[in-house]
């Protein structure tokens, strides 16, 4: 895409109503814009970004042969007073709307409700299971507080995978299996470094729950982490048996702040229970099904991963989810040399921004800085008829020939 | 996909609380889930279908040179203040709610306000024009009656494309380009045959506008065709005036029930106005920037494919958006020879719903005709190694070879 024809553009200042570095690094380089603390549009580099995000868990969770739906936001009392969630007072942080007709209806915060209820029309029999459905969709919650950027959403993207199993043995093997999906996704977004798998307590359902926390000074959580076992415990929660039940060494946790960057839920027979969702087993018997709950946040995902790969001159971009992957800048008087570079990198498949603008080379580097695409391409008088490549997060650059550039990126 | 794996289930009877047929059809093969009237859970083949009709419609909107982004839901008061639209005496289909604090919030139905804003922010001069960005996204509409299925949503989706231009000519080069765009839009979703230009008015922002009306008896508008002219007159609008602009024979109008499937307006200055949106011309001088708005709701264009394309015995999709192509049904006893075939099928790139399950010839036949996949593929012992090919719309049958049939439907 030629950066001429983008409709937005950086701001240089400081955004002042902003404390986080992703929401101050987002909105300046033109990814987002925000309409309300904890309520973001995303703009088309921004959109694009979460696209691939989307794709790439996409991808993880269909890999596991999970079916992808759609659910609602607006949700009816009945089914979430039948789990007990309907009340403000349990759940403090819906949005309530009513009906013409004063029906009170909410957005959903959640959807473990309304799939047990689904899932209720369409399993009967111990042949319909196990099975699990996701949805990649909007959630809303009513947060006092909303100052992290997009990764507190009052309205935020959520992927919502739910699991229905036979019994406790069924799900443990499913459950187990997913704790390795989520690692992968978190790899592939560049934050497997940095990411443990951390247990917590305090779940009504169940009385453990694994959480996948990023560390970063940005958490709002903080975590005790055993780096030779690879495992942490929440700090808010920690006891002798999660150290136990972890194996961690008490005398090697390290204390550090992290992001929340996906939980796993075993919810037992909670929701199927509440929606009569119940099949009949190979001796005739009818019993409850076993779920489970997976959730992760692909804007908090993209939130985080500002905030674990930047600099003081802007986002540093993993390969597979940056906006372009290639931003090449023009510095010539004229046009066609950069042109026909553009168009044979195009040719070649790969996604390019082209600096096409009228604008001093110094402004057009500052800018390329703060979009954060992995490879920056510089087509300039003093370099002929050659390239100068860089990447986002070195110093040293290389000039090249096209026909090499091709070879090294591909 | 293997229809054992599939997690929905064709429901035989009619549905009680359902009296449109697209709701009827939709829920009775699976493809939706009614949670509340007018609020639908996509299912896996209907979000499937609604995935295709929305990757169709981005297909074409790129194509005029459109920017992708995503707005949010929840909206403050404040710009829809500014511009008279936040009262619910003004607009009567506003869903509310509040912030912990009290602030009031809506949910939006639709959102010129919010992108003039955004516009105004990267907007100052000339050469920043002409543009155009649009969403595929959720709205929400307060609506008193939704009896029509996923026509008429309370929680819908829509794609709205707003345009900014420089001026009143360079705007209407674009709005009569959209015309175009629009009518290849219902060209691909097999639509065209039945849908009219229809010139309605009574806008507060322009005298009139067009819509495009796809004419079904499930529709809510009735319009006047001129079938000669190939162009209509909403019939609420009719008058002596729109006779002249269309320039039909009103001897030769017929009146027909059609669906609305699309609305592009001239907004003229009056949101930009209000969000002070305005740019710096050649000779320096300020001015509001002139906009449009483009909208069509992916959710009810689905609902209307399937009041246009169905027979007594389910529904009948056009192969651009079919959730497969093939339905390969095995009556074998044995699935070792449908497996090898669905296999090959799908190496050779088609995406193919196999009926691997253990039940009767004739239920598989009546829930292939219900859920309308454009080829059925039957494997039976009385057919050697060969394969009953028969169209969803046509009656007849052919007896092929594996290789035969690759060759007919690539």
């Amino acid at each position: 895409m030629k950066q001429s024809q983008l409709f937005t553009k950086t701001l240089k200042e400081k955004v002042k109503d902003e404390i986080s570095i992703n929401a101050q690094l987002l909105t300046r380089a033109g990814y987002v814009h925000k309409e309300i603390a904890g309520v973001y549009t995303y703009l088309p580099l921004g959109l694009k970004v979460l696209n691939k995000i989307n794709q790439l868990i996409r991808e993880e969770m269909n890999a596991v042969g999970s079916q992808e739906v759609q659910m609602t936001a607006l949700q009816e009392s009945k089914i979430w007073e039948d789990s007990g969630r309907w009340s403000d007072k349990v759940v403090d942080n819906w949005f309530k709307t009513k009906l013409k007709n004063g029906t009170e209806l909410g957005l959903g915060f959640t959807h473990e409700e309304p799939i047990a209820n689904i899932a209720a029309k369409y399993v009967s029999s111990y042949k319909d299971l196990p099975f699990s459905v996701y949805q990649i969709q909007t959630k809303f919650r009513n947060e006092i507080r909303a100052k992290a950027g997009i990764m507190r959403g009052r309205e935020f993207s959520m992927k919502d995978l739910y699991s229905f199993s036979r019994n406790k043995a069924e799900h443990d093997q499913f459950y187990e299996k997913m704790k390795g999906v989520y690692m992968k996704v978190f790899s592939r977004l560049g934050l497997a470094a940095e990411t443990y798998l951390t247990l917590s307590s305090g779940q009504p359902f169940s009385k453990y729950s694994y959480e996948f926390q990023t560390v970063s000074e940005a958490g709002e959580d903080i975590i005790l982490v055993d780096k030779e076992k690879n495992i942490a415990i929440n700090k808010q929660d920690y006891n002798d048996e999660l150290v136990k039940i972890t194996g961690v060494n008490p005398q090697k946790l390290i204390e550090k702040k992290a992001i929340e960057v996906g939980d796993i839920y075993s919810l037992g027979e909670k929701y199927s229970q509440a929606a009569n969702l119940k099949y009949t087993d190979e001796n005739g018997k009818e019993k409850n099904v076993y779920m489970g709950s997976y959730g992760m946040s692909p804007t908090r995902l993209m939130g985080t991963v500002v905030e674990v790969h930047h600099d003081e001159k802007g986002i540093i971009w993993p390969q597979e989810i940056a906006p372009f992957k290639l931003h090449l800048l023009n510095l010539k008087k004229d046009l066609t040399d950069s042109e026909q570079i553009y168009y044979s990198l195009q040719k070649a498949g790969f996604d390019v921004l082209f600096d096409d603008r009228e604008i001093s080379a110094g402004v057009k580097f500052a800018e390329a800085d703060l979009i954060g695409i992995p490879y920056r391409l510089v087509i300039s008088d003093k370099l002929g008829s050659k390239i100068e490549v860089k990447k986002r997060e070195e110093t040293e650059v290389k000039i090249i020939t096209l026909k090499l550039l091709l070879k090294e990126i591909s």
